[in-house]
Parts: C-alpha cells; structure tokens; sequence
C-alpha cells in the first residue's frame, strides 16, 4: 500500500518512524512540511527525509509544496497530519478534498476538517467510493471511534462522557493532590509541556468541546458546531471546591457529555465520586460510553503524543489496506 | 443476513430479543436448545420461540436437534452459544466444524472450543473462506478482541493486565471495603446470584486462566493451554491481608497477566496501588494493554449477563455481515 504523508512535525515523524522500522507493507511515495515535500512513486527513503528534516527543518525540496505532493504522487492513502485550524479547517481540508476527487482514501488526526466539514467530506468520500478515518482525532491512542462503530455495533447510545483534555486533568489533579491553585497547577503544567505559553483551548473547555463536535457528528449521527456545546472551562475553580469535593470522597474533572436523546452537548468541570472509572491521574484521557446492550464501557488511555497519534492513524491504514487496498 | 442460533438459555435469549426488537437486518432461519429445535428457511417467529421457551422450556420441536439445525437449515452466519464445557469443547465444536465446512461463517461465545481448539477451527475457517469471531468469550461487552485486533494494529503488546473473573472482583471489593472475611463475601456473592451453588471454577482463578488461554492464542499468537497458566486463587485470602494493602493505600485484586515477549501466563492475587485503573469496583472486568506505540489503554465494564453477552455477539455479526454478507 502506498501512502503520502502530509505534515512531518512530531506526528508526522511519528508515523515515518513507525512505517520505518515496522514491517507493516506501508510505502511512503511523498511527504510535506509546510515549507518543503518530496515524491518518489517507488518509495521515499524515509531514513533520509527524517534525518533532512532534523538537521534543516525541511523534510524535502522547497520547491515542491504540501498540494503539489496530493496531486501529482502515485498512492492509495493520503495521511494529513498538519497542524489543526479550527476556524478554517485549511489547508487540510483542501488536501483531503484534492485526494478524496483522486479517488484516494484518507486518514487524518486533523480535528479541523471533521469538526468543521465532516458530513461534506463523507460524502465526497462515498461518491468517490474511498475510505475516511480519523480515529486520531479524538483521544489520541484509545480506539474510541473503532469501538463505537465496530466494537460496539448494534448498541444505542444513550450517553457519553469523557475527560477529553489532558491539561486540564493534569491541572486538575494536582490542584486535587496537593492543594495547588489553579495558577500554580497551570504554570507547573507549563513547565512540564503538558500547557501551551497561551492554555486558553485548553483551560476555557474548547478542545475538549471540539472532540465532542467531533464524536457527535461521526459517531453519534447528530449535525452539531462548535457553538451548539456550552462550554464552561476550568479556569474560575478554586482549591476549596476541590476541597470541598474531598470531603465528600469526591473530585473535580472537566467533563465533555452528549446526551444523543436530547441533543445536549455539554463541557464543564463536575463532581464525581473518586471510584468513578472516569477519574483518571495526569494527563489521561477516559471516556464512559452509556448503552442499551453492553451497558456502561470506559476507555482510559493517553490523549495525546506523537507515537500515540501514529498508533491510531497506523491503525487506520491498516485497516484500509485489510478492506480495499490488499491486492494492489 | 440469515443466521442460526444454538443454545437458548439467557444468552440465546438476549440475542433472540435484541434481533426481534431492533432493526439489524439479521433474519433467525432456526434456533435450538439443547432438547427441541425450530427450522424455518423464511425466519421463524422470534417472538413465539421465545414465548415458547418461557412457558414450556423448549424453544422448539423435540424432534429437530441441534445438529439437525446446524446441518440442514439455509443460512449465513451460525451463532453458538451453547453451554461451555471447557473439557472437551462439546458439543459446540461439533457444531461449529460442520457449519465451517458447509460454508458457513460462525460467532461464538463458547469459551470451550476457542479455549481448546483455536488453531484447528481457525485454519478450517480460512480454508473454507468463511469468518469466525468469538468477541464474546472475553469479558462479555467490552470490545476487548476488536480493539485488539483493530484499534491497536500495528501495535506490540508487551504485556496484558485483567481482572478477568467478575466473582471474585466482587468478593474482593466487599472483603476490602467492608472487611469482611472470604466466607461472609463468598456467602453474599451466592445470595446476590454472582456466584455458583460451587464456585470453585471462579474462585480459583480457573475461569480468568481460561480467558487468558484465549487472549493468547486469539490475539497474541502464542500457542497455549490451560496448564501453561500458573493460577492461584483467591480463596485463601484474609482480611489481615486486605487492611496491609490498604494501609499502603493499595489494594488486593484477582489478577490475570501475559507477557507475551517471554510466553508467561499468570493468574493470582495481586497488590495494587488503588488509582490503577485496574481497580474497579464489584463485578465489572477491567483489562489494561500494553504497547508500544499506544502506551497502556484500559478497557472497563460488564464482563458477564445475557444482555451484555448479546452485545458482543451482535457487534461480530454486524461485521461479517458488513464485510461478507453485505449483497445478500
């Protein structure tokens, strides 16, 4: 199966990698950062564009751009992995649409294009008769969309909640275990990379409200935006709430919730009971799926990271390749 | 997509009235229980088998066995969900070889012949280009195989972690909680109907070894049986041992690892810090994975009941009917 790979900041590399040392049948024809691609239709040598890439920034020639790459390359799969827009979804929607009309599937950890264009791309995809994944997009590694719509096949959903911002349970963790406020348990999270110098997506529920768009629309069969969820973040909490949960062998944590039935999507910081399977450590992520059938399932796993990322969109592929592409 | 359904206890039951009830496209051409049988190539009245069943104990006619179904009724996909019998795997391996080697694909939640004859009823399946799935013989509802076999493809699993055995987290969480001794929690299991008349197969850790015989085999190519796994149980347990453990803030669980690199299975009780997300409460299952890509993923929820069961079942036959059956 040959692939090109959009994007070759850590989840791209993440994916090379992978395709690199594992023996998974994957070629790479082409791949782009934004300033630079390469196209080989027999095979990039990954080992080299990685290398390029670490000492020059490039991962290809300057002249050759990421379009020029979804264009003109020989491959079954594009992967779109540059970095998220939320407001436009460019310039991965741009690319996903230039190879769904090439007749190519696509597999993408982009958020922006399934936030914002899920249902048009889908049908682009159906008429073109080619495949769209994006298990990568919400929660990282947990196999969340595979279990909802393979794994969990024939229940109804009556509910879903999720810790779908590992800051945020981070931030909240460490205000809980240690009595930090919340400026202090921010700038600890800062200083170990888990916080942005600007935390506002983060802090003020957006992220996490994006992955509820997200779920709602591909996995849920709602039509929703962005504006459609309220969303209160966690940034006004104070150690005595936190406290206050304590004594009640409570916690705080931001919850994402889709109430399917009434169309209710919901972000903000809750009390649960310390047992909860939801209460997670750090930056995890977890997710409880509520059913008619199977009854109440929870994932828990890391949200985020680029060798967790190139988990799921390598899962992706490789079912691609098991259902169309096995013979080519 | 047509099916024949063997066993018609609570589980054949719960799948009988999930088919009836929801709209799957599953068609039921013949059913029975161990004494009477009911073949019907247009679908037979669900409702009226089931309402049989309830009043008379026979879902059928005590003329047409089992093995009449399996062999003469026109169908697609065989659903075994007779009684295990972990010794010999009958009689529900009969019933699946004849049905593989009429062509017929087959989704069981037997733990008998997956546990004992994997291999054998694998390669018969591939030879005769038909599918077998077996999600349900693992952990009831929780979409453990799929996840394993799809979500986190590409992945290495460098060890398995499970509370495997619903009884004995039940019994543990009570001795733990309430510093009861195993004969009160044993006694209270029984009342509650989590337990057997003779609970020995929970209790000592056999009914987890067998789920980890197949985890192995199914999913982790390794090649094992039932005495590969060292197993210890959890009838000897005090509460002396409980309170030590919670006194390090840790607590005391039955449970079931595989280390695929090195071949080792182990079943026995195990202390664990009380924020592991392995730590669930009452009769959940919980089964952590590691990789090497995804990091650890846990997965939590009902790992026994008839509905639960149903749900797995259905989702392995909204598969094959999604990948096989789809022109039929």
């Amino acid at each position: 199966m040959r692939i090109v790979l959009l994007g070759f900041g850590s989840v791209g590399q993440g994916i090379a990698r992978a395709i690199h040392t594992k023996d998974l049948g994957i070629t790479i024809t082409g791949c782009a950062d934004s300033r630079s691609g390469v196209v080989d239709d027999a095979g990039i040598d990954i080992g080299a564009a990685l290398e390029r890439k670490q000492k020059t920034g490039y991962c290809g020639d300057t002249r050759i751009t990421p379009m020029d790459v979804v264009a003109t390359a020989e491959y079954d799969v594009l992967v779109e992995v540059t970095p998220t827009n939320v407001t436009t979804g460019e310039p991965a929607s741009s690319h996903i649409r230039t190879a769904i009309e090439r007749g190519k599937h696509v597999v993408t950890s982009n958020k922006g294009p399934i936030a914002l264009a899920y249902r048009d791309l889908q049908a682009a995809a159906r008429r073109n008769g080619v495949c769209l994944k994006y298990e990568a997009t919400v929660c990282g590694a947990i196999p969340l969309i595979n279990a909802m719509q393979e794994g969990l096949a024939g229940n109804t959903v009556t509910r879903l909640l999720g810790v779908l911002n590992g800051t945020c349970n981070y931030i909240l963790t460490r205000m809980s275990e240690e009595g930090l406020t919340y400026e202090q348990a921010l700038m600890e999270a800062r200083e170990l990379g888990y916080a942005e110098a600007d935390p506002t997506y983060d802090v003020k529920g957006i992220d996490a409200a994006i992955k509820l768009v997200i779920l709602a629309n591909t996995v849920l069969h709602l039509d929703k935006t962005l504006d459609d969820v309220e969303t209160t973040g966690i940034d006004l909490l104070t150690p005595d709430a936190l406290r206050l949960a304590d004594e009640q062998d409570c916690t705080i944590r931001l919850i994402g919730e889709i109430v399917p039935g009434d169309g209710v999507l919901r972000v903000s910081p809750r009390i649960i009971p310390k047992t909860h399977p939801l209460v997670v450590e750090g930056t995890l992520n977890a997710v409880t799926v509520e059913t008619d059938m199977a009854g109440e399932i929870t994932f828990i796993g890391r949200g985020a990271g680029s060798t967790e990322t190139a988990s799921a969109v390598i899962s992706d592929l490789l079912s691609i390749r098991d259902r169309y592409v096995q013979g080519s």
